[in-house]
Parts: structure tokens; sequence; C-alpha cells
């Protein structure tokens, strides 16, 4: 049975990295003693190694220790092994660049279809969807395909943003972006702000934290959904 | 001679469309009586029709009248033949794909280099880069390529933003996309704030408008340009 916490944000401002998501981590990743990380997202100026480092001490706090999936030879057999898998966030073109590359995008979508316990944060999170084309970064590498997990039947958009009216900055708003998006996609968009995550159990998709959800479907209004909602319960295919 | 003005953004906030620009786009275009538009990049929700009606409207202000590419049965003929080119702003990806898609990326090229001159603002800007890796965009088409015109030396970034330290949102500041950028390029990048401008005359490439721009080059501090700089004397090799 499928089992994912999908979170909009590693870390809420003035928080320590992974806090508001510590309590949930220890239950979601309950029979695990090891996780396994993917670091390849990372944000600029820290290695492969830095960045795990980060992870494990945050994961420390709930007894779980943490290995990187670049110190494994065969990291296909890393991912089918684990007892969970972490993604963590910087820029998504850099993830999906990499995951193709080292052929793990397939074997990841199978393992986790299979029922291994995994978090996604931001860039970690938008692979989940059916493509990254909603991520906000930055196209800093060029990826074989912009399509990606599939492991639910829309796509994210992390750190949602409401459009600032104040605002006199010319560049388009995040849901004009995403409005955008549907004029060459139908494929619904979910704008998920810092501090929500999804919990994703079998065949539910429940909205966690204190906030709304944006959803966006092709030719209709936004819709907002409130923390609690089963997802699973909206028809995807209208 | 090459001969450009690449812009930041069309619209500064409550003014009309290219309304601060039209003063210098009387010059720029001053051997034109007609300007072919190039609307590819459309923003959502409006034809291509509706885009090049917009444009017509600001153009007729300065006695040119102006016509969309999508009038044209040969599109590669239309830019060999066209008085004076403009590509208004809209999504960089979508622009690209189409560009290529249409098999007019290297005429285009070709024909700027031959000294038509040309209008970009924002994503028609971005296109004049290297390549268009370092929009603002959503990645809402997938295009071939990510190499653009390479008018220039160097890529921008339009509608450049400082960070707001102010700030609780977590998502990465423009300055960090364009650091984390440079972990995987060595082409230097022109954060080019709303309201500047290039004026670019076969060698020369100067900055326009009142405030200044922030250059990034890899593995060095970010350098503010002010107005008038002359970009052609900094040395973009190193």
């Amino acid at each position: 049975m499928i089992n994912l916490i999908i979170a909009s944000t590693s870390t809420l401002w003035g928080e320590d990295y992974l806090e508001y998501l510590l309590p949930h981590l220890e239950n979601h990743f309950k029979d695990c003693k090891t996780v396994l990380f993917i670091p390849y997202a990372r944000p600029g100026g820290i290695s492969h190694e830095e960045y795990t480092n980060r992870v494990h001490l945050a994961f420390s706090k709930i007894n779980i220790t943490v290995r990187g999936i670049h110190e494994f030879e065969n990291p296909a057999e890393a991912i089918e092994k684990a007892e969970g898998i972490f993604t963590g966030g910087g820029n998504t073109f850099l993830l999906v660049y990499e995951l193709y590359k080292k052929e793990i995008m397939t074997v990841l979508a199978t393992t986790l279809k299979k029922g291994t316990p995994y978090l996604g944060t931001s860039a970690g999170s938008n692979i989940c969807g059916l493509t990254m084309q909603t991520t906000n970064d930055m196209p800093i590498v060029y990826p074989p395909s912009f399509k990606t997990l599939g492991l639910i039947p829309f796509n994210l958009n992390p750190h949602y943003i409401d459009a600032l009216l104040q605002s006199k900055y010319m560049g388009e708003t995040r849901e004009t972006r995403i409005s955008e998006f549907h004029q060459f996609n139908s494929i619904p968009v979910l704008g998920l702000r810092e501090g929500s995550w999804l919990e994703i159990n079998g065949d539910n998709i429940i909205l966690k934290g204190s906030r709304s959800a944006r959803l966006f479907r092709k030719d209709q209004t936004p819709q907002e959904l409130v923390s609690e909602t089963n997802l699973s319960q909206i028809d995807f295919l209208n």
C-alpha cells in the first residue's frame, strides 16, 4: 500500500530543518531503523555528503540513521532494499536529470508503489506528480524528459504563494503561471502552501497542516481545499 | 551591425504597454514602416491575434504598423524580409519550443546578426542570450533544446528582483537560483531589473534605464553595474 508524505517545504521560517514534520515522520517511518536519502536536487554550494549529514542530524532526533544514495555502488538496488526513502529539496531540473541519468526513475516509482514509506520535500515532492512542469525552479540543466514518478493523479506546485496585490513587480503570479500551464496541459495542479503536506496511504490523499491548498483544473475556477480534505474524493478525470 | 534593444519587461507598474520604451523605440525603428511581431511566447489566455493587436496599438503611437508572424505562410521568409522585429514576453519555454518547431531559431539569429533592428521584452529578451536557462518561467512545454540565439556573450535574467530580507517565504531567492545555475554552467548572467534595458549596437552593449543591473559570474562575487555601463568592456571570458 503506497505510503507517502509529500511536503511543500522542508523548513518553516525560523525553525530547524524538518522540525515541523518530525512528529509525523516518527510515525511514518516507525518501522525503519535506516532511511535512504536522495540528495540529487542538492541546493547550490553543498555536496551530497554535506546535504546527507544535515538530514542525518534531523532524523537522529527520531532515532533514525540516514544513508545517502551516493554512498551505494548500485543505486537501484539501494532503492529496492531501503526501509524508507527521503528525497530532499533543491532544484527539480537537477533532480530529474540525475534520476534519469542514473536510470532509477522507474525503479523508484515501482518501489514506492509497493509501499516503501517515502518523504518528499519541495523538489522531492514535485517528482511525485505526473510531470515536473509546475516546478518553480530554474532550468539549470536539461533533463531528457519532464515526466516524473506519477504516484498521484495530478501535479504539485510546492511553496505555493498567493499574489501580493500591492506588488509593483510585473513578473507573472504563481496563479497566472499555473493557468498558462493549463493552456497546454490538462493535468490538475495542487498549489501546496508552506506548512502543508499530503499524507497518502493507499487510495487516500489527505491534506495536512493548518493551511488550505489551492487546486487548479483546466477551464475551472481554482478551488480552496481545507486541511483534512481527502483529495481522492475529487474526481480528477473531470 | 547588430542593433538590439533587450528590455527586462514590456510594462512598468501603472503604465501602458511599452510606454516607457516608446521614445527609444521611435529612434531604434526609425527606418521601419512595419515591424514584424513574434507572439509565440503569448501570455495565457490570449490568441496570437489579440497579442499582436495589443502591440500594434502601442506601436501606432510612433506611426509603425505591426504584423504578426503567424499571418505569414513562410515565417522564415517573413523574418528575413522584416524591416524590424519585436518578440514579446510570456513564457520562454513556449517561445523556444515554437521557434524550434517552426525551424526559425537559426534564421532569426542570422537575420539579427546582419543588423535588422530588434526589440525583445522579457521572454523575447531571454532568447538573446546563449541559453534560456536563467528564465523565471514555468516549464509548461518541453523544448527540444535550451540553446537560444546567442546574440550576446552571456545569459539574461529579466525581471531581476532582490531578496526581500524580511520575507518568510522559504523558496530560493533569485540570486540563489542563479548561483545554482553557476554550479553547473560557466555562462555569465545579467540580472536586469524592471525598467532597465540593454542597447546593443555592433560591439557596444550599453545598460540603459535608471537602475543598476547585477552581473553574476561563476565563482565570483556578483557585481552591480550602473546605468550607461558598456558591458562590452567587461572581459566575459574571465
